[in-house]
């Protein structure tokens, strides 16, 4: 019998990904645009390199409004695995409600939570690391994985390594979790060797899972179980849940009492935070213009960055670098590299005042 | 009797505008757009300012396929006023077939050459000194207005002022037509005052720029001559005629032996040769972006220069300062006002290989 055969993979499909409006909208979320420019979704890229590990055993929590196109873009997972949030309420109530479900289903189970909408580019990496995390896990170990740093980002949160876990080689204790760092402090983090970044992906069994959540929560927990137990309680119950991401609510506190594992591996990560991590993918940092769409659409003089041609207009830059413009049927963003991050103040805008259609 | 009584004002509206794309096509030229945002085309505010100074005798030179678009901009306009040009043969051809159509019409004629594609900001001003010019042609002058320059500009020729001319206080033979000069050459231009913008507009009696063409090229006057005598023999000879400018045909060798005068007049000109002369003009030099159009459809954050929503879709800039954004339904043009005379070489790469209809 595999370490793997009782692993499962759970897939929280969420959030807005504002940075990277108007691509990316409350009606259709980052996960379900090719972003790679390969015709496939985040989402799809997700499935794709997590099925060799799992097979058919994976859950995807979506919301309610997008479990219809989760299906379309999934036609081989089962209807049934595709699980609806009634309202959004943070990462620890979708992978908590999805920790709850398997402890149910598979009493041997372990689970893997892997965001819908990030890029792994080293596939085999990856598979390799999660494999490794899984073994981890089974001796009850809450396991993340530890992105190795490729620059000193500080759009992302870091993992300090403690001590190594004894009995698997290269694997080690999180010392602790760190918010996202200044650009020095990242700097060192990088020099240091000792950092890692924290992708939020998450390793363990449902029953440590959510042990460690009644640790800090008790009530959260039970409520979770009972809705996993009886499912049309999940109106009643659900909208209640406390808006926590994961990390806080259980990777810090069992970190820091020693109880979480990482295993560093260099996958190729990307969240895809906004049009300059894109940008960036798509080979930007060359000197050129990358295009994620119809190449024949774009005409591009002296210029860098990154164009999205997506409404079948002519897009035509002239004379400037590490530009950023994504034209949309409805809407178009230009603005630079740099600035990419403060997208999201447009958004934010559009939500008061309209109009709403285009956020 | 006034002056004006046999003042007759002649706009050639012609010229592709390719500075301007998107806005400016082939099939619209600059002439027919609001480019002021008064709702107004150029075209329309080059006729509203000179009817004081002519009421309905005035001539409008366009190409044929532009003939129908003129009409439609100008109600109040005779549509025999209106001719076409088969093919654009450049200004002297379309000027001189004015000149040799209005020597017939009226023997007392003074004419004005006006383009339908430039910004004057002081009517008043401007009408002083066309009343001035006028006067002055009356005397058999070539006469041309010298525009007051404002900064060093390299986009424009410039006229040297020669001596003083007699009878005419302020008015000033011309000592020679000068070529856009380098920005060091501009700048002592205007520096040492001796110099004026070469606006392109040309005041005289239709005979005296005749016989001035005459003298370079005498079967060129006869050409013109014979189609305003027989116009059905416009399709015939047009074709064949010389493909010059205005100046280099007659005000250049005119100055040269001393008899083209200028009347220097300060009147808020401009041609809006590209973008980034468009963006001054509506404001963007005071560090914000204007709006050419529906100021609701843009929404900028940390952004200076110029957005022209075209298409009925949201333009959100972030972060670009001096960018230019022109977005119109079939074509999106991303600049920089520093940039903004190499966006003909857009145009240059579609005319080779498509699509035309762009163009």
């Amino acid at each position: 019998m595999s370490a793997l055969d009782h692993f499962w993979a759970v897939i929280p499909a969420g959030g807005a990904g504002t940075r990277l409006w108007p691509v990316s909208r409350a009606a259709a979320p980052k996960f379900l645009h090719d972003l790679t420019g390969d015709g496939r979704s985040l989402l799809q890229h997700t499935v794709d390199r997590l099925v060799p590990l799992v097979e058919d055993r994976l859950l995807v929590v979506t919301g309610v409004a997008h479990r219809e196109a989760v299906l379309a873009e999934l036609p081989a997972v089962d209807p049934e695995a595709v699980v609806a949030e009634p309202s959004p309420r943070d990462s620890m109530a979708a992978i908590g409600l999805a920790a709850a479900m398997l402890e149910r289903v598979d009493p041997l189970a372990v689970m893997g939570s892997f965001a819908a909408d990030h890029v792994v580019t080293d596939p085999a990496a990856f598979e390799e690391a999660v494999s490794r995390a899984v073994e981890v896990a089974q001796e009850d170990w809450l396991v993340t994985l530890g992105i190795t740093p490729t620059y000193a980002a500080t759009g992302f949160g870091y993992i300090r390594l403690g001590e190594p876990l004894s009995g698997h080689p290269g694997v080690h204790l999180v010392a602790d979790f760190v918010e996202k760092p200044s650009a020095d402090v990242a700097q060192r983090y990088v020099d240091g060797r000792a950092h890692r970044w924290n992708a939020g992906m998450f390793v363990g069994r449902p029953r440590v899972l959510l042990d460690l959540l009644a640790e800090g929560d008790p009530d959260f927990a039970d409520r979770l179980r009972a809705i996993a137990a009886e499912p049309e309680r999940m109106d009643e119950l659900w909208a209640r849940l406390p808006l926590i991401a994961v990390d806080h609510a259980v990777a810090e506190p069992a970190a820091a009492t020693g109880r979480v594992a990482v295993v560093p591996v260099d996958p190729g990560w990307d969240d895809i935070g906004d049009f300059d991590a894109l940008a960036g993918l798509l080979g930007a940092d060359e000197g050129r213009v990358s295009v994620l769409g119809d190449a024949d659409l774009v005409r591009a003089i002296a210029s860098t960055g990154l164009v999205v041609p997506g409404s079948g207009r002519l897009v035509a830059v002239v004379g400037l670098d590490d530009v950023v413009v994504v034209d949309t049927p409805d809407a178009l963003l230009v603005t630079s590299r740099e600035h990419a991050q403060r997208v999201k103040e447009i958004v934010a805008g559009l939500r008061e005042t309209g109009p709403q259609h285009l956020t």
